[in-house]
């Protein structure tokens, strides 16, 4: 069920019987030469919807810009701060709950987001005004992510690539994919900006010039349905999950 | 141009040469009975994008959730506290200039929104960020609004029922207009909640029992466009008006 | 009764029979060449005095420096932000409530400060501390403004000229009020600065040369104390309204 | 000159030459059975309107409410928290400079106020914005307090008391101070509430039960007068040494 | 009993007994040519670790770095800007109450701390979260301060060099403890940087070139135990006299 | 060199040649049946004042309480909020530029700060005011971790056993680590809390009994002392590379 195109008086019945709403966020960032800015935020509207279509639970409209400072240099990176981001995220899920529900799963599809998301869920929880916790596709099929990829990326790399290509074909340069590997570097590691233990890096353009990493040539549209049919399906169980626990085992634990 | 369509090098010759940005801001709220909670969203998201694509100005993604605490004794209505938003707005607004933006239309359709988006606008102004103004679309037809209807509304009224009978049909109720009319009151006087000149409703629900005001009967999908023409006109105007200033004349004046 | 002017064993039977206080509130800020810049504050506490002695009701001091930013160009305006414009009055009128008082009248002389206590109003009722609502003389009493002056401004118009020439005349300048008007607008259409429906000033200097709008000419005390009069009357009106209602009918109404 | 009495015409002059502002401040809180709420606030205005009019600088408008949470137990005490009150000071500070002062004497009769108004004057002179330091009129001249009074108090003591009945004898009762005297007690030491060099108390009511310390009946109007007249010396003292400052000279020294 | 040298679960009977802790509070900021940095929280951390040691009372780690802005021109010197100072001790101390610590005493031993621990323990104790009072040693032995030290400074002078030289003699600079005295000033009066009553100084750089005040030849290693022992002792008392305290005679007074 | 041992006259030539400073961040939080609460802040004091001692370099005093909300419901964890954390850093590092410093090593040994670090230093980057890295000792040496144990935790692992037993033997209970062992969990994954991609554990409470994590008994003195020395040694070089590297390359790149 989405939220937004609802009446008022047909989300009634929802919020009598059922307590779980999915809030997808995602950002507004350069992905590379070959993928849209809108990567992230689109990834995670489309697991949030597909979700939300396959169990019936309640789905918000997305947050599409985020934590991307990060990817500043790059044109059309749009970003909040990140006080900024952890306030709208806790203000929205706050006032979520007058209306009854006590547990949301973020939906997340950009990495930038997690610890922020994670800080707000666990000042939410502990004043017991609700339950949040983030997701992320990529962390619940994590075999699969390695099974397809030699090098993932993550940034604009083969994963996000792949569903793009399969999600809103339209908006992938294909005939960048090339460019947009050999313009990057195949991963973290390979920017060298980690010293002796320590990320010197902030900035995305402090390891890449053109934005991303990975190899982009093994992506495609197939790749990415296996992964958003594998993923869907754990985003599935883990609401199933979610709604069978009872509110007081979602509470902080008492002092020992 | 859609901002979060593009590949980040497809932009660069948009910010070499322009510095507007259109920001769609709506609200996720009760619109009554019949039009769904995205009401404002859509019609915001509708008219910027329109305006770009008949100007070639960007159109930045849509920001969905605003200033709606007034609306919260109706199931859905989701909204961010007023400090959040304008801290969400002036902070996505000043990062846009980091691309060379430097003039924000504001096109936004929620009453609410508006005395906050004044306030961002006059900071970053004052500070020499950003020259932004909001928009709303019913002010800038305001003779024609009163041609149109005898009661216009103004929340859930004829004139955002037209609007969303013409942009997004399917989402309307027009089984249920008669109820939105009976149910709700004809306008903020008819509610009789202003007393001896002062204010003395806050919410939506101090004024009437289905959140909405104004004769939806008289709405239709003709009427929707003949207001989305007319309106999209005098935003496309706006865009070049605000385009043709020298940013200094956009500044705030000396001191006298 | 006026809360400054007791000593504290004195107020003890008003907190014990009564709950509802007044707090004037107005601005330090250019009023034209010919008003001072006491104007807006004279104003709001001659009203909440006047009232307080008709009724009994506790009147408190001043807030004499409001949200003027939008007159910074002009010698001597004095002004602060928007946010510790809300804080203050919210922390005021929080802490007003330890006595007793729950329910409060800004009785507020200066437009910019509307939407920050509308603001600051909401919040304090929604978390049910007080019900204090905004309340402006010349909003309760439109049809008297209108049939009194062609133009009356607003600000710094013949509607305050003749407000200022009734309570404070030895401040009015008299021979410049022909200046006043010639050097200012009619109104803010005159000015222009509605651009397709946006609003696209921002401060007072954009509109006006000398800070006035309005004619001037048309003001006198006598007029000013037919208004003073007839405001009054509504304000203790209201007053005895508010006094009237139940605390728990001033509460936000329960979810639908 | 005090500002809100001018029309802004005729303030030009006094910033083309001057860059001093005189600004009062105090508390509306319990000053005991015998003394209005205002004390504080009345003798802080009543300095520093007489300062001004001796020497020509500059008056604001009064802030009225100030730090005094720990009068709260008292009917009629007004406050608003510390963050609030300095952020209303900084804020006005900050913005008188956009007229050209550039040094601002806090002249405040609050001791709460003291240490507040010392962090806004430092952060200020910090930024490099403007000079401003807090001026209290008993500290200016300590031993002719010490020759008047045996028990000062401070507050509401004889002190203050003489000093209202000299300004504003109307609002002292007279016939209540034995009464002050014997329902209060004489000093802090007295109230034996520092244990073991810790003051372990935080509240007025922690230390007396009529709200005030001190010898009442040892004030009479003459002492105010003697008290107001060698304070006021003082401060007009004041005021021309800084305004023969040159401000490099008031700015922070640099780093050895 | 030092809080960080247990494991969790020998705490545990403490907390079950016990609802008292020491948090020592310091500086780490220039303390003139002949004393460390670290001299203010190494007397803190002295006095409290001792008292505990003394008492059996739990200590905490100390807090080292304060707000010492006004050191900022010596090289070395570290600070937190007050609202962050503030935060800091607060959230701490609200954290701590989860374990059932429901009174704290501050140890603190910088001057610039004072008003900071006051305003925070004010608040805490306003909210009913905890009682927690600031102790500063020199503040519990005034009299012996003054038999022992013509000029005792106060910063950096003859008291805290006889502390340092008592509890840490390797860390003074003994032979420079002349220049001290000659290149510094002998008391903040000396300055003359307080003018008709103002304190017209923020810095230490204002009053002294070399940091520090008062006569240090005057100390020694033997006053400096005497005065250690007799601050111990009164300290000691105090959490006796604390621990005694029935919680609700800790909170605030009703309201009269 | 540890700056708070130094009088200010002798940090001079440090600050003239130097720019660079060590700051040690640590916690005060449980750490299983066996270790101290001051564990991490031992570790990070230990690393920071040896790599300072080694080269030469400054270490300043360690920030002893960090962010270990995580651990509330052991006895004695002390912790701040997290948006205080960050503030009370970033504060302490902003302020030490003024001395010259321009590059800062968060030396830290607490999981629990490092995206605070994170977002401070990249703040401060962006900013152009500080270039700040954390780094935390294991992450310089992840395959010997990986060579000397099996389980190695993380938090109150054998890791960090080993580094308390070399570092501070006197406070390890050596006859507590089977049942810190058998208490606890081998790691993460086997408290399986992870589900379905999402970690839906906030607390340490909701994986582990004891607090702790991995198998304890691994542990030993020797061990300590080869993690210590390598880690050390990292440390050294780190410390190296970024004094060698010019400033401006530290600072965020252009925009492309």
């Amino acid at each position: 069920m989405y939220l937004a195109d609802e009446a008022w008086p047909d989300l009634e019945s929802y919020f009598e019987s059922e307590s779980l709403a999915l809030v997808p966020l995602g950002s507004t960032e350069q992905h590379g030469p070959h993928l849209p800015e809108a990567t992230d935020h689109l990834i995670a509207e489309a697991f949030a919807r597909e979700a939300a279509d396959r169990t019936g639970y309640l789905c918000t409209p997305t947050v599409t810009i985020g934590v991307s400072g990060h990817h500043r240099q790059f044109h059309g990176t749009m970003w909040v701060e990140p006080p900024v981001f952890r306030e709208y995220v806790a203000s929205l899920t706050r006032n979520l709950t007058s209306h009854g529900i006590d547990r949301v799963i973020y939906v997340n599809a950009h990495g930038g987001n997690v610890p922020h998301l994670r800080e707000v869920g666990a000042r939410l929880r502990q004043e017991e005004v609700a339950y949040a916790i983030e997701w992320m596709w990529n962390d619940s099929i994590p075999d699969l992510v390695d099974d397809l990829f030699e090098q993932n990326g993550p940034h604009g790399g083969p994963k996000e690539t792949s569903m793009i290509q399969y999600l809103e074909p339209a908006l992938v340069h294909d005939d960048r994919v090339r460019d947009a590997r050999d313009g990057g570097v195949p991963s973290v590691d390979a920017a060298e900006t980690v010293k002796h233990g320590s990320r010197t890096f902030y900035d995305a353009a402090d390891n890449t010039e053109n934005g991303v990493l990975g190899d982009q040539t093994d992506a495609s549209a197939e790749k990415g349905e296996r992964l958003f049919e594998a993923a869907t399906d754990q985003l599935v169980q883990l609401c199933e999950w979610l709604d069978e626990q009872p509110f007081e085992d979602l509470l902080p634990k008492d002092h020992v």
